[in-house]
């Protein structure tokens, strides 16, 4: 009868209106937390503000916990529902003193619009699906990072502290001229006292552009040979369906000849 | 009988002389309008550029109402017959005072090259015709750039009130950082504060430009994937026509046995 | 006899020796021209590096005349040729006064290599290869461009005469901000004045990438569906290949099946 | 006798224990010498890091002789086998006086985790593989590189001597214009004193984009056609057992058809 019990909840909860409804208090919360980056309106409505926010989280919570009693322990065992029980938990965290930042992780719950409007589940996933081919592609990258930023760290970590101090300036630093953003006044500058420094910069540009413009090739072929597998699929059954249905015709016109000879064979029986 | 008049209007509007009558106007036009950007020419020739101005217009003004005369409410069925509608009526507005804005507009005029112009129409289409498939992409963009917006403006917005003082001034530097466009500068200039910016900072442009680089992978994909399919049909049709014409010989040889073997009945019979 | 001797002339100009010998000189003469960048090398060996220069230029102005006595005006009906004729006629001019800017020129022999060397050759063609099937994408492009530059002129020109105080000025502006190269920049500047500035930047920047960016698809998809229609023929003649032979033995044992019914018929007759 | 303790060696050296082990130190050793980068663990732990990098270091030199002495001159037909023998080489030069610089490339030994990890190894000869292919597009790019950079060393390099003094230093400033990296700055610089540079920086932008835009359409265009090409062949393969399978049938059929004829004639030989 639990059980029983449990499958109304379920049925409940999954259904289309609560749903909706939810997806329905994701936008007008995440609204609402827009609003109250404007200190005009926080200072006029804050205390509605507030307790539309507290309501509709006390909705999520609920909602929450309604499923982890329905689902149990197997309610952890879906990624999203895990990424549901962190941003609500960051919700219900104390916010004052140094954790007040984590008032602003609030809008965070925005995300939640993910797990529940199909469409960008789906597309999230299948961002998240190209990823694992590309760890390894990542880990060189990583490696060439570090490997660049030891070497800047050494060769111009004194003369620029700001830039190369430590190898975390020098990865920050890496990753901007990755982006190209600003390399060549950094380049030029660091050239001053070190005149080999272009060699650096320049090389660095060259592998990292290079690595990364596979990284993004990877994608474009996987997605492209994935697509083409399942064409070349399709293909070969529309080709085995026509030879089928041509060899059928022959294989009846052969028939139609057996049955000739068999007459045949029967007159000459008869005579 | 209106019927017939109006079938001979529809005729003559849309024929081929007209058609380039109305694109050479509009190249003269836009040249014009060009030509007034020049404070010098305007001193010179202002008075006739204006009043040539006026008298496209006057043409254009009458080709269309002949147009929506013509063809009735069917008129603003077409998206392009409104978008020509919108650039005309632009031009006739008053352009005085708050309004005079809109004297730059008439520029827009020049757009409807894309309308006249078949091979323009044509890649304006496809250009729009890759958008729809594109939208969930973009609401999950628009979702990214509102949740980062939202804790820019929370974390950085009192600091640095001109970068991420409201949710607009955060979505415009946000955009400017998709770009990549002067980000380590301002990065750099938000660490003093605020240390962990930067994961801010570089979490954001990874996954800006991990989704928009999906945006140009899906559009790739889905065009390439298109001609595929219209290829694909093809080879089947061609595979299609071999197999029947390489059994159209064996039918032909069968047919020939059954013959041969009726011939045998037939001297056996006679026996 | 004239267009025996005409044969041995083309036949010597075009052998391998002389073509490898004429792309020697342009390497050497590159070189040179490089060297006169170089002061110091001006001033220690200027007057023999000029001394080289007119001479690999004089054995240029030969084979050109050469070439042209042999193959008469058909020598113009090649583009490749007129690209040549212009470049060695450029170092020709006089390079006093005014026109000392040619002298800079003189470099636009190297790449006389293009012309020369195959591969080079072959890839360059390659490259305008694709333009034409591009033409319109650009005409679509500057319409862009000419709409945006006059509404810029009229509504920033009085405010950033150097951004936007001539139709030339915006266009080199719009095609600064589509590379991205400080467009940020400029936009909050403008903004200051023109609030609305932010929709025309970018509006300007999705247009102008989305725009491009179809050019660059354009160009993958034009490629790749050049190849693959190549493939799929030799796919469909591979399996018109495997068809026929199947085929062939299956006609094989027809014609066996019919010597059986022939000798079949003929120990009939003979009953 | 000999050659038997070779293999054992071999065996030794190349199982998979010492591979995870080298592997192994090879992380440590990054590690440490990334330590060194912070003044703070060099002043603490100094000593121990060097001792530790020393007894490391003595490690692959011992790992290293040993393949010499086993493989003896086949050690270094292999490309991989040289990188090794470079980077600790490096590693054993003195690193006092002008040589110092020598010390921060001690992190090259990071990268010899591409040779033990398989899966890097793959990539970066993956990453190599497409190159040769590229070889002459990068021939074309030099080429317009060195035409650009004497052009702009002579037409600029008196006025601009940081930007165009050099050949050397023009090609750096292409190099960064090509990145677009604050390209707009210069160009307007330039334009002041040289109104028609902006033709010279507009059309190199062009050329160098449009080059590099066919160098990585020539990547993906590859791949994607050696995995069509795979595809095809797999496919071709798939129809052809398809219809063998099918003729088979029809053979099968010929077959009876035969044996039925053959008992035909034997019964009309009885009679």
């Amino acid at each position: 009868m639990a059980n029983k019990f449990n499958k109304t909840i379920i049925s409940f909860v999954e259904s289309n209106f609560v749903q909706q409804f939810i997806i329905g208090l994701i936008v007008v919360n995440s609204i609402i937390i827009g609003f109250e980056t404007s200190p005009d309106i926080v200072s006029s409505y804050g205390g509605m503000l507030q307790l539309i926010d507290r309501l509709i989280l006390a909705v999520f919570v609920i909602e929450m916990l309604i499923k982890i009693y329905a689902y149990r322990l197997s309610y952890f065992m879906n990624g999203w529902n895990i990424f549901d029980f962190i941003i609500v938990s960051i919700a219900l965290l104390p916010t004052y003193g140094s954790l007040s930042i984590l008032r602003a992780f609030r809008i965070f719950r925005a995300l939640r619009l993910i797990k529940n409007v199909p469409k960008l589940r789906f597309i999230v996933e299948a961002l998240f699906h190209s990823l694992p081919s590309l760890s390894w592609i990542f880990v060189l990258l990583s490696l060439v990072f570090y490997v660049f930023a030891v070497v800047g760290t050494k060769a111009f970590g004194t003369d620029f502290p700001i830039w190369f101090g430590t190898l975390g300036a020098s990865m920050f630093t890496l990753f901007q001229i990755m982006t190209l953003e600003g390399w060549a006044e950094i380049s030029r500058t660091v050239q001053h006292t070190h005149p080999f420094a272009a060699i650096y910069f320049i090389s660095f540009i060259l592998i990292a552009s290079y690595t990364t413009l596979n990284i993004f090739i990877a994608i474009v072929v996987n997605t492209m040979s994935e697509i083409q597998h399942h064409d070349n699929a399709e293909q070969i059954q529309a080709i085995e369906s026509i030879i089928t249905d041509e060899r059928s015709e022959l294989i009846n016109d052969i028939k139609i000849l057996k049955e000739y000879i068999v007459r045949l064979e029967k007159k000459i029986e008869r005579t």
